[in-house]
This record gives structure tokens, sequence and C-alpha cells, in this order.
């Protein structure tokens, strides 16, 4: 099984009806639906009004990947909470950053830039497949719309991505690395810019591919237990300078 | 002129007089004398127990290339300087960290992961340049010596560098990645393993030349101003849509 | 001095009234006119129909940077020059690649891969930068548009870039990394997707601003002799070991 | 199954008692036994003297991972036949090149660069990982350690890792990047230094496990038919234009 977190800030849907329309179970309640299909995907939820906002020690320690939607309560998170996730990317976990998730600490903490980006209200997207090989990118067409998404564009604050899997077009005339790779530690980030509230992204079938797609790469290959500095007092060759 | 600021913690200097003996003017000290040659680097130092250990707004708004050098008083740089720093790198700053500032705040917070790496008391270092073009290696002949360094070792728990330079070996039987460049925000960051306190290391001629080097390859291109999102009102679309 | 040479294959300027009509002097003289702004650049320019298409060991030994310019004729350059195009890169020759030079031999004998993508009759092209330190990006806009343009699209079959300078949006929908930097043996290599011969492409004052800051950026650091594979017959060590 | 072809010029063992002492069933039967242990491998041999070097399209079309293993006869193989694996390699084909493979014409097709290195006779190495969630590292120690191997040393003339798995050790005193991966089109390339012919390093568990890892790693995960660069005559937006 593959252990899912999916983490939503889940206030647009609590205080604004025309979000809750679109999601009437939240975002999250959506994303968990779109990872519904997958038999072997262990689904959990968690929000922000938790204690320690859901993501407690117990339960990142069960987590594979991590998914985290947020927008405008990214100040909420408490820093050690955002650490405790940094800590558990750097141990192994995935970690997938939806959508306005660019600005979120922990995405912050392990990228080390600003994460800025331009944007702009409702328009139509296209995103591209640039590495058609890509985990990610399988069962996708060349190409998906979406036919109102916010416009997220250049220039986007990241360290240069390990892989840059899809680039969206915008109708407006912008560009955006909307689909970005990122080993650190031993965990793996995987950005994907797609998702404003105000829309049914989340219900677009290409999405959850993506996103299913993105959890199974994410998923861990090793588990780190420590951050320790170990002092090797007996070298390499102390050890084998009997045979040589 | 590229206006260089040298920043030490400026402990073992002054609480240990064998390190005092290797470097009577503080690793600082001879850190300046390494880049005094250079007639268009105007140099400054710091230390960590100035009020906000030297480093502030002012300074480093007038820096173009900090270089970094810290071991065992890490946790007594701020967390309000240390952000400073790095949003001065995402500004255009540029940063060389030295030796065992792999475990330094600024260090951390550019690269997200854990900087550990594992270490070992004296043994002799062979550094080799794996990219004879890259600005930083000019002037080097294809390998040098250290006839006595700490001995750093991989695993090091780095993003994959932009561009890797060095690699180090050991007499003992580890190799490291010694010489690692990254971009973060509008700025470069150098990461340079040899310089153990306890050894001549930054009177060594070679490393004098990787030091110049790194100090004109990281000097900032662009500095940018603020982190803001903006918020694109108006379309490149809509504002060319006359024409089309 | 910056010693250029531009080749063009120089067949549409000979052969169609309409092309001659946009490039009267050929598109390798008006790329002369753009670069001929700058007073350390000497600039040469060479064309197919040429012995050895003008391209002779002499010339290149003398050649700091080469730009390519074809489309029609790839099949009719010799393999040998073909090869000592990109000999002549892994020595550190730089080496600028213009529109659909993507599949012309030298560039597909660096790159190793298919160098296919595709395309579409005149469109709107909107040029942005996504890296907006990087050195072919400075003086340019966030953006800028060529009214009429050649349609480039992905998927394009290159390897990853060691550096993506440049991401273009195109009306009709599609998306194309129209700037891409890569390091090959001790030469740089850059390509850059405008430049249709149809179009006044290169009359443009950003696509001018962007071929001379490549020329700049492509220019040798080192120039290699030989590829020789050397025996080391003394091991650093033994050279050493007096001393250890 | 994965089907695996062993490629061997097989010639030292032909023509040296000695490399036929190592081994007696050729390098690519010990290779072949290495592989042997796993269940879901379908494997076949090919050797230089066979017609078309036993490459031929029906052989190439029906493997996954092709293995490559020569030294002395690089100029023996067609370049028929090393740009048929070229192309397999960029519709999907993985390709795994072993120790001198460096100089091979399929290797240096790919990579586009000299592929020299520096070499000397028998000495020690160890060989560390540095990626140790690789997928080709998985199941080895922190570094292992071969009584007697080659020497190859950097500087490696090759196109920067999109991976660096491992960096090899010597008791000489050099260091190489003993493991690199590379995309190239839909086909994944790992290069593995290790194997000269007059040791037994194919005996060897550790090089055995890297060596089934990375054909696990570099099997297809699509494959691409042709090489060429369609004309999109409809856009995407004249397709969709009726919605928006």
């Amino acid at each position: 099984m593959i252990r899912v977190t999916i983490w939503n800030e889940n206030w647009h849907e609590r205080h604004d009806e025309h979000i809750r329309a679109v999601y009437p179970d939240g975002i999250h309640g959506q994303l968990a639906a779109v990872l519904g299909s997958e038999a072997d995907f262990a689904i959990h939820t968690a929000t922000l009004d938790e204690p320690e906002h859901g993501l407690t020690e117990a339960v990142l320690a069960e987590t594979d990947v991590l998914i985290w939607w947020a927008h405008v309560k990214h100040a909420e998170v408490s820093d050690k909470v955002a650490r405790r996730v940094q800590e558990h990317v750097l141990r192994g976990m995935g970690l997938i950053v939806l959508h306005s998730g660019h600005m979120s600490k922990p995405f912050l903490r392990l990228m080390g830039t600003s994460g800025t980006l331009s944007w702009r209200d409702g328009d139509r997207e296209r995103v591209w497949t640039v590495l058609p090989t890509h985990p990610i990118a399988q069962g996708l067409p060349p190409y998906f719309e979406l036919e109102v998404e916010e416009m997220y564009g250049e220039p986007f604050d990241i360290p240069q991505p390990d892989e840059l899997v899809f680039i969206s077009w915008f109708s407006g005339g912008e560009v955006f690395r909307s689909g970005c790779c990122w080993q650190r530690g031993y965990g793996r980030v995987f950005y994907f810019a797609p998702g404003h509230e105000e829309f049914p992204t989340y219900y677009n079938e290409h999405v959850g591919t993506v996103i299913r797609n993105a959890v199974r790469w994410a998923q861990p290959v090793l588990r780190r237990g420590d951050f320790a500095c170990p002092n090797v007092t007996e070298s390499p060759e102390s050890r084998c300078s009997g045979r040589s």
C-alpha cells in the first residue's frame, strides 16, 4: 500500500459558498476521490484546524506521500510543523505541492527560494508534456486543456528542476513551468500548478492522472533516520590495509 | 569594484592557541589576505560577536559577494540574520560557503537539505577538477594536494549541484563533491570543502585561486527588489490584441 | 576580439525572391549587421557552396564562436565538415544554432538526440525569459514578441538543457523551449529558435540582443588540443609518497 | 519479461589465454550469468563477429535493454549498426555501457562528446554511492571495493550526467564519476566504469547488483516510432476556439 496523506488548509470551502459549491467535500475530499480509484492507495486527510494541523510525528511517520493544498493561510502553519514536514521529506517521504502551495512554508523550506511568480484571474490553460517518458506523464495526451484556470506565469523563482515535465500555455499570453520535480535528501518533491479553488480543476480526468502518477513516482525508495554527521574514526583504507 | 564581505564566527582563533598559531589574524584575516591581491576587490570583514553579527541590512546591501566560515557556533547565528543573508542571496548577492559552513543556517536555508556528511580527522586531500572550463577552475593544475585536511566524505546531503566543479580524494579512502555551484533566485552559491581551522589550508596558493575565482563567478548580474507575486491584471494579449 | 564566423546555407535567399526581399544580403549578411555594433567582434561569414563549405581547419581554428543557420540543405553538409565543427566545439569553440538548425548535422552530433519537434506556419510568438540572471537574457524585457514567426512546438527531442533561458508562447496554443544552453567538452552550445527565413526576425532588436549576448556567453574559456586518453603510468600517490 | 541483449566484442577472451582464464565463457557469458538470477529477465547475447554484429533490426526491436562491452574493436563496429543502436535508444531501448565502452561508437553518438579520460593499470578501486535513493544503488553498502581494477580518472569528457550515482576512489590517488545516468530521446543510458577484462570484476556481487538494478532502471517506459517533425496544420486554438 502507498499511504497518502492529503493536507488542505480547508478555508475557502468553509467560508465562501461559491467555493463550497465547487468542492462541497472540500478540496481534500475531491483529491481523495481522485485517488480513490487506486486499490493500493491508503488515503488519509488532514486540515489546518486540527491539532498540529493534523500532521503529528505519528501521522507523518505513517505517510509515504503527502499532498499539500493551501492558499491564504500559509502563515498560520506553525514553523514547527513546517519543519517537521521538511524533515520527513528529507527522510524519504514524497511531497506533492499543488497550485498556490508554491508559497507554503514546507515548499519554500525545501526549495530555498522565494517561490514568487506572476498571476492573473481566470484564463484558459493548456498543459504540455515536454518529457513524454516521465512516469508522471504516462497516460496523458500530448497536451490537455483547462477551460478556466488561474494564470501562473514566469518568472517562477524556483531552483532549476531536476526534471521539467510540464509547461503550461495561457490564452492571455503567458507560459509557466507547471510540472517540476526535485530530489531533496531521500525524498522526492513534485510541484503541479493547476488547481485554483474557484474552478473544477480537480475533477479533470487528466489532472487526476497527473496526481495519481505523481503519488506513485514520489513514494519512498528508502527512509532515513537521523541527520547526524558521523565521525568515521576508522578509515576504509585502515580496514582493508591488511589486504594490499 | 567587487565588494566582498568575509564573515567568520571567529571562535577557535580566540579560544585555542593552537588555532591562533595557524591563523593569528583570524581565518577572516587570512581570507582577506588571500583576496588582497585583487585590485578590484573591496574587502570588508565581519564576525559573530558584532551587533547583528556584523551583517546589517546596510552591510549586505553593500555586499556583492559574502564569504562564510563557521564551525561550532552555527546555532548562535540569529534566525533573523540567517534569513536576511538568504534574502540577499535571492536578490542577487553571491555566497561562498567554506568547509564546515555546510551546516550553517544560511546554507541550509538555501539548499533545503540537511547538509550532512561524514568526517574524519586529518588526512591528505587531493582536489580534482572535473569541469576544466568552469570559471572557478581557471589557473589550477589538473589536481592539487593538501598535505593535511579534515576528511569530508559522501554521502553529502545537498541538492544535485547545477555544476560540479571539484571532487576530492582522501588517502583514507573517501571521495567528496568538494566544489559545488547552485543558482538560487538571482544569486549564485558556491560551496568549497577545504579549510579546517587546525590546518594552513587558506595559505595554499591553489585554494587562494579557487576563492578568488569564486568571488568573480559569484558577483551579481542583477539585483532584485521585493519578493511579491505581481497580479497581472492586463494580459500580454490584451495589450497587443490591436495588432493581430 | 571575439572572432565570430556566421555560417548560412544561403539557399532560400538566392532561389526565392520573396526571401531575398526579406534578406537581400542573405541571412548571414543580416546576422553580420546585427553583430556589427560590437567593436570587439571580428566577423567572418561562410556559406554552403564554398569549398569545404567555407569551414576549413584554418577557418575554425580562428573562430571563437560559430553561428549556424540552415534549413533545407542539412544533407549537403559533408560528414567530414560536420565532424570538424563538432570537434572544434569539443575543443572550446562556441556554437550558436539558430531556428531550423535543430536538424543540422553539427547540432545533432553534439546532442545525440533526434532534434525533432512539431511546427506550423506563421504565428505570433512571445519569448519569455525564465532565467533572468542568465548572461544571454541581459538587456531584455520580461518577454518580447515576434509578430509573425514559424511555430516550433514541444515535444522537442533534446537532452535536458544545462540551462533553460527562454520558453516561447504561440498564439495558436503551443509552447517551446526556445533558448537552451549546453556544455559539450570544452565548448558551449546555445540553441535559439526564432528565425524563419520568410520573416524579418533578425531585424528585431531583442533578437539581436540575444544573439550578441550569446556570442559573448559562448566564447571559449579554454581551447583543447587532442582527444587522447592519457596512460598515467606514474600515479599521484607514487609522486607524493615521499611525503606521507 | 525484460528482454536483455548483452553485446560483447569478444576479442580478448578468444585471443589471450589469460583473459580466457578469467572469463572462460566470455565476458558476455559471465554477464549473462550475473543476470540469470532474475526470473523476469529474458537474456540474449550477441558479439562483433556475427552478421551485423548480431544487432539486426529484428534483434534490437525485441530488446528492452542493451548492455555493451567493448575495448579494442570499437572501429570495427559498422557505422550503420552504431546508428541503429543510437536510434533504438532514442526510440526507448535502454543502454548500459560498461568500462571501455566509453569510447564505443554508440555511446559517443549519444553523448556528443569525446568520451576521453585518463587510465592506469591495475589499482584498488572503491565505488562510493553519492545518490543513495537512486534505483541503481539499491542493495549496496555505502561503498564497495574492487581489489584490482583498471584506474579510470578525471577529467571524463561527458555531458554533465542527469544523475550522478557513483564516484570511484583509486589507491593511486584519482577519482572518477563511475556511475552516470542520462536520458536521450525516449531511452535511458547508464555508464558504469568497472570491468577491465584482466580482472574478475563481473564476479563481484556488488557489481552484479549494480548491473541488475541498471537493467530494471533502463527498461523502456514508452517506445517511439519515427523521427519526423510533424507539421501541425490545425492549431490547438483553432480546434478549441468554438468553446471560448
